[in-house]
């Protein structure tokens, strides 16, 4: 049938051209259409399954310790988004402004929040009276706007989903403590979950977000060698506290400034899954956020007692897994494809000579390999099967970025490396703005970050010479 | 200590002020406070975590039944909200436009959604082609903003968050079954989680949706008589459709528009909850959405393994409810009033005495009833209590409303009831818009419904004398 055709009609390789085969992947495996607004996404129900099944999971880690939703307004008045000196100028060029309510003008603009920072201030300021009001842990799942020139699904566009936490606390070292432990619990949820190894970092002054101390990042590669900052972590210091006005009466009976800290990830996760993990065939979903981590497929289905039986242990396997059958009448040729395309991790075959012998067959999504499961032993086999997929999946991912993890020495290695190759490049830097701006302009790489795992390549800047103070990771970003 | 009492101070009595009562327990309990944006609240952690539960519950219902979840654009084009006549003249005096995106000015006004009927058409325009790609059920969770002349938290806020489902049908049949089966669920979740009873009729065409061909509605009554609309579904026959080029090759191979419905239910729920349980000492909540079930409150507490016990039965009882211990320096009778004003519905003490005895105190928060249970019985009693809260909730509300409905046999009766009480009353009605205009007008009552349980009062309408098509309800609204 035409129309079953159209469904797996091959996508563009990866290898002919990265972009077209995200793009296609992004289409095909109906995670997002677009929607009439310039770069603003409809998220189709597979994209969306991904997405709630990512917040449930990061959710729940923190609520774990101790961090409480808020559901905050989408606008911020003009003037309240002008507290905060670098904080406006980062973002005023970026947002989309509300002039008008109903039929009448506004007194005074509104902007369609980019992130909270200064709404959630606004709301401390009056909240937060005594150290025992503190630590204060917000956090909200929510979307946000942010006027983009270029954009593309998930990675970047005008509106996006994300969380943004925002706390306060009684010490710089208080908060400090909180940013790093979000950090790793982004690392984690990444590596344990979506089978995406990263690197934890701090970011450059130069690349830190808009009004903070000090920006902490994950960052992850793709598999063109691509960098994609996948999560950040945000320490304040007390600038906004002290802009804002918030203070509390400490245990010495005076007056301070709380310090703070904000935290995001985003829908731009679900383009790292797909850059990281998909291939020729489509998408490769990680078994913790798949929508479907099994999917049953009867073979020779009008045969007697076939659908019957398939049935019967989709049913049976739900109780400890998330699974679905496909009775329609495509061939089950056409419906490999399909949820090869789809990414589910698992599939399981079953026809009448499986029934048989008292047993089915499973087949990997990310190697192909198959499997032949005694019927009587599911319960144990595919959770274990699912297991393996996330670590093959991880260790791909790890080999992929080993692989293309370069080291210079100096700055023509730099120069050489940046126009060969994509990947990440370690190499040492004094700290200045001018070798990182000229890093940039002639090797063509930003910094992703200084990691916490430093390592002595040389004792010297590779640009200017002088006494080296970090070891950077550049690379090429998305 | 001068705090502590702050926490607790009396609230207004509901019977000297009922709007000032409400205002007070939704401040009190901490669930909302107000945003310097007029008419956008904040929900505070207390009040998401209700709203949360909420949405769980529905979600899952609603997922049971093939509905899948989406995230579509918060901008609507001014050209595509206009696209459906009836539509846009309901929401284009209460939209908020915007107009700049960055610094450049846009070609064409944005409006934020007031809701999405409009964005789901374009959407499905470009997805539905076949009978095979139909029935559509999507849902989205998200806010969306009308510019409200008055507010007030959660009964009418400028941002509000709720759940909107946009499904399109094959038949109109289809849709017209959808339509009401989704009210089914919505008075369903009242009633069981929520232990709201409420009337499930169809709006008049003056009530009805701008745009749909007929709404339905679930009513409840609140504390003080007055009516408050908790979920409305619309069917939309295909005027949409049609509007929006939305075609299908049907089974007998010719292109048809397929029937659309969309539904809703809004954080306004929450403030359902507070005026039909609510009392004069705060919030009373539902088990099924109270984010706190049961709090443990260890009674002189500094005596030796108290501390210790109630953090073990805490613990332990954390397994099949959701359980938290206050082991604050606060004095128990402070702790007592202020998860009374928060609405746990069930307070277990627990001190040296009952330690011995291998018992607990569980006090009821709907009826300040007291049970001596042994802690051997915990995981059989606590559920049940908390089944007999809900039930005790439930037949509270349903007996405050049948005090408060009267019928009404001819105008003259309908006028003194308008003016002497607030509650439901029936009346038989013609079916012009005349009629219900003089009853408005005249008796200050609005049609909430004509209840699908339909009685005959009498065979004339009560204002023309003409002969009476429906028994509808009537009342004053939120």
């Amino acid at each position: 049938m035409a129309e079953q055709k159209k469904m797996v009609e091959a996508i563009t390789s990866m290898e002919v051209d990265f972009a077209k085969w995200y793009t296609d992947v992004v289409k095909k495996a109906q995670l997002v259409d677009y929607s009439s607004i310039k770069g603003c996404t409809i998220v189709q129900p597979y994209g969306t399954a991904i997405w709630e099944n990512f917040r449930d999971l990061l959710d729940k880690r923190l609520k774990k310790c101790g961090h409480e939703n808020v559901m905050m307004p989408m606008f911020i008045p003009e003037n309240l988004l002008q507290k905060e000196k670098d904080h406006v100028e980062g973002f005023a060029p970026e947002v989309a402004w509300v002039t008008h309510g109903g039929n009448e003008k506004l007194t005074e603009r509104l902007c369609v929040r980019p992130t909270s920072e200064t709404l959630f201030c606004e709301h401390y300021q009056k909240v937060i009276n005594s150290y025992r009001d503190l630590p204060k842990l917000y956090n909200q799942w929510c979307s946000v706007v942010r006027w983009e020139k270029t954009t593309r699904p998930f990675l970047r566009t005008t509106e996006f989903w994300w969380q943004e936490g925002h706390t306060m606390h009684e010490t710089a070292e208080d908060a400090i403590t909180e940013t790093k432990n979000i950090l790793d619990i982004y690392a984690d949820i990444c590596e344990q979950d979506l089978a995406i190894p990263v690197i934890k970092g701090k970011k450059t002054d130069k690349e830190k977000f808009a009004g903070a101390e000090a920006t902490y990042t994950i960052e992850a590669m793709m598999h063109d060698g691509k960098a994609l900052q996948s999560g950040t972590s945000h320490y304040f210091g007390d600038g906004f506290s002290k802009a804002f006005d918030i203070t509390f009466t400490g245990r010495d009976n005076k007056p301070h400034n709380p310090f703070q800290t904000s935290w995001g990830m985003s829908t731009r996760i679900i383009g790292a899954i797909i850059m990281t993990h998909g291939d020729n065939d489509g998408l490769v979903l990680p078994p913790a956020v798949a929508p479907t981590q099994v999917i049953v497929i009867p073979v020779a289905q009008h045969k007697p007692g076939v659908i019957e039986k398939a049935t019967e242990i989709t049913e049976k396997i739900n109780n400890f897994c998330r699974a679905k059958i496909d009775i329609s009448d495509n061939q089950p040729g056409w419906k490999f494809a399909e949820y090869e395309m789809k990414g589910v991790p698992l599939r399981l075959e079953i026809g009448p000579k499986d029934i048989e012998k008292n047993q089915c067959v499973i087949v990997r999504r990310d190697n192909r390999e198959k499997y032949f499961v005694s019927l009587d032993n599911l319960e144990e086999e595919i959770p274990k099967l699912l297991e393996t997929v996330r670590q093959g999946l991880y260790n791909k991912a790890l080999e992929n970025r080993e692989r293309r993890t370069f080291v210079a020495h100096n700055f023509e290695e730099m120069i050489k490396l940046g126009q060969e190759q994509d990947g990440f490049i370690k190499s040492m830097w004094c700290g200045d703005l001018e070798c990182e701006m000229k890093i940039k302009n002639e090797a063509g790489l930003t910094s992703r970050c200084m990691p916490y795992e430093q390592e002595t390549i040389s004792d010297v800047c590779p640009v200017c010479g002088k006494p080296a103070k970090h070891m950077v990771i550049w690379g090429k970003a998305y």
